[in-house]
């Protein structure tokens, strides 16, 4: 889906790159960060998604015949550079993190060093794709650490913000924890556990709730999830499936479980949890859903509960408490006129948008049990030896040193892109999701808390720090 | 990009379709009503869209080789049923309102009726369709009630919940009243005004702020609108901005004006407003953009802003405080043996959550000026005689009664698909939107109040209203 989308883009992107071809500097190297500001939530961490969509983007940016004559129509672009765009083809360098990688504020998780004409095109589309599948993946993650090891299922197709949202965010969401999907064409795409049984519209299609669970019983016997709730979970929904129950017993299957969809699920779980196991079925499970998130999974389980497993739908597939993430894509760079990368700054009356100059990396560093302590944000030539004591400073409140020995270090971007071509190779979603599983672990639960987490440190260089001080310092002064 | 969705639904509708084909009831007759419990943001009206989208994904219904390989994978379903899927076709009636029509909580916006496994299978995909699409087109009519005439654009793909939502978005977006939208490829689909000028990494490309206008007013001397906040809107941004346009008008060129991006833009607009009137651009524009929303653009009117266009990003794209409609799709009725409709009920411990049921209409009451006064929920077989007078009553409070006399009547669904043909004409975006702007017209203001509108009213017509109490009665005793 993420293919063909040359001209979604913004029109200043255009009327720039046409700017920019005028005046000759087009070719100009640029580098530009993504970043974001803010974790997802305002919670501990941010799991980065959409990086492989990314690349489906850049391989298939092309000009069609009629994206130039609907250009030409605008009365902006001369035909030059309409004949300029029918030959573009991003030639550029990309760094970037994995999907699934754990990032924070600030940091760039996707480095673009291009031609100042390509960097600029591929802004609009690259920030929709990586804001909003970071954005589902790291909610999904926060979801799933609520449920603290219970199967978690994405239902949320229907009340996505379209189609597309609803299928990659699907995804997103197996790659920040859930075990699997209601979407089949998710499934289908991204090989990626997919899960169902029936709506309320079944039990409602036959005379009676009993009717239709044996009919579903009878055509799924050993996959038999009952929905409970369509009338009253506990005078007919329980008692009617734990007679089906007993039908399939009788005939040599195992019932899987019920759902539940409604209600106050703490209460109406803890009674039906009650006459399963008193009816013999102790080993059938609990499901529930009903706008669930890790709020509300959080005080479900305080509540004591009795759910097994958790279908969650709106709240996870929009984020709705958080619903964009609001990554940025920043000028830090650009080429002078003997070919040198000359840093560039945004001076802001906020100190927070004021953005790090210069082409940059991000180091993380572990200490001996591999567990992340801090990162640090540093300028591309500066190097660390591991083998010395470093010491790192907050950037706002210089005075907050802290000294590490015995650690290593993780460079976290590396080349997705180099000189156009594409040089990784994709992995499977459930190696992503392993990964991003394995990012987890390595960080302290202080940063997953769901509410209120303590912030990881993320501080710049020396070198970094002073670039950025005298830079303000300068533009200030004009 | 509503196309070849067959497989994007929840896995629920395919194990449903399959017991119904093995029960050898699939082809019983289904009515399934869409409709949404509340208004967008909790307002009082609520802007239909997406129906036209919905065509493109029912005609382009198919289930391909490599979909049936895949379903067979997931060892649920028999040959024979895979077989039936591969010659799948709707062949059903939809009904529905016009894009662009005003519609209330619990009334059907979209009715289908078809063979129980066709209306089954594309619940989800337009379920996500219509939610997505409404939500924006109602989000931006409020927006542009909140702007008061003042021209509104939408900026937001960046930030939308991926490329698709961002461009489907920005459609919705004009029809609820944007002028345009900054996004191309929309501009070029829907034959939306496209607008945008530069951005910030403009002016940081080049060494001084000076510079960079000068290079843009060069190349755009007739469409001269440049950003301003940069570096300091006060000190260098709005000082450089009228010496160029001071070099535009010498050359005989009309500027266009400013746009403000951050800080308090209040006082910034005024004070930049100030130094336009006193340098003779009076005619010059403000455009704002930064974080707006419904909210802030009363607010900053209020306060006295002097900002004459409002680009509106993040907020309005993602629906930012409502990010999801929740329309839901519940089975109304089902034909019985005799091929009679049988109305069908879903009971709720929560009362509002108990349908409508039984095959209906939606008629809107209108006074001799041609303003809406209240809509009724009939069943379909029903017809008011206009010549005598009518009553309605309040379905929960039965004893407040309205009559009236001297009234037209209006039926807002009508047929969109008979017998799986389409029968309607598409509408350009722009004629989507006048409509949609005279419907909002016949409303009275205090249905459009951004904060705590009135409450438009919904009744049921007696017959509906005794239908539905039986049907709970009957239930209850079960």
């Amino acid at each position: 889906m993420f293919k063909n989308l040359t001209m979604l883009t913004d029109l200043y992107q255009l009327t720039m790159i046409n700017g920019y071809f005028k005046k000759n500097t087009h070719e100009d190297i640029a580098v530009f960060d993504v970043f974001f500001r803010k974790n997802v939530c305002e919670g501990g961490y941010t799991i980065t998604c959409g990086i492989d969509e990314v690349v489906d983007y850049i391989k298939s940016l092309k000009f069609s015949d009629s994206d130039l004559e609907y250009l030409k129509s605008l009365d902006l672009f001369e035909d030059d550079f309409l004949k300029f765009l029918k030959d573009f083809k991003f030639t550029g360098d990309i760094y970037a993190v994995e999907d699934g990688t754990i990032m924070f504020p600030n940091e760039p998780i996707l480095v673009v060093k291009a031609p100042l004409y390509q960097a600029q095109l591929i802004e609009t589309a690259m920030l929709s794709i990586v804001n909003f599948m970071t954005l589902i993946a790291t909610k999904s993650s926060r979801v799933c650490n609520a449920a603290k090891g219970d199967a978690v299922l994405e239902f949320g197709l229907r009340r996505a913000q379209g189609p597309e949202a609803g299928l990659y965010g699907a995804k997103a969401a197996v790659i920040g924890g859930c075990l699997g999907t209601s979407n089949v064409l998710a499934g289908k795409l991204f090989d990626v556990p997919v899960a169902g049984t029936h709506a309320h519209s079944w039990v409602q299609k036959f005379d009676t709730e009993l009717e239709a669970f044996r009919a579903y019983a009878d055509i799924y016997p050993d996959n038999c999830l009952l929905l409970i709730d369509t009338y009253n979970v506990l005078d007919s929904g329980i008692k009617n499936a734990i007679t089906v129950f007993d039908e399939l017993k009788a005939k040599g299957h195992k019932p899987v479980g019920v759902r539940l969809d409604s209600g106050d699920l703490t209460y109406l779980s803890r009674e039906v949890r009650k006459k399963l196991d008193e009816a013999g079925y102790n080993d059938a499970k609990i499901t529930a859903s009903n706008d669930l998130d890790e709020y509300t999974i959080t005080a479900l389980k305080q509540e004591g509960a009795s759910i097994d497993s958790w279908g969650v739908g709106t709240k996870l597939i929009t984020s709705y408490d958080y619903p964009s993430l609001g990554g940025v894509y920043k000028l830090a760079a650009v080429s002078d006129v003997n070919g040198n990368l000359e840093p560039k700054i945004k001076i802001s009356e906020n100190p927070e948008k004021i953005n790090n100059p210069g082409f940059k990396k991000v180091i993380r560093i572990y200490n001996s049990f591999g567990k992340a302590e801090a990162d640090l944000i540093m300028l591309n030539d500066e190097y660390i030896d591991t083998t010395k004591p470093l010491e790192l400073f907050d950037p706002v409140y210089t005075w907050k040193r802290k000294l590490f020995e015995n650690y290593s270090v993780r460079e976290m971007l590396s080349p997705l892109f180099i000189n156009g071509e594409y040089v990784r190779t994709k992995k499977k979603v459930y190696e992503i999701r392993d990964y991003a599983n394995r990012e987890l672990k390595s960080m302290w639960d202080q940063y997953k808390r769901i509410k209120n987490p303590h912030v990881y440190k993320v501080d710049l260089s020396y070198k970094l720090w002073n670039l950025k001080n005298d830079m303000v310092a300068s533009k200030k002064k004009n």
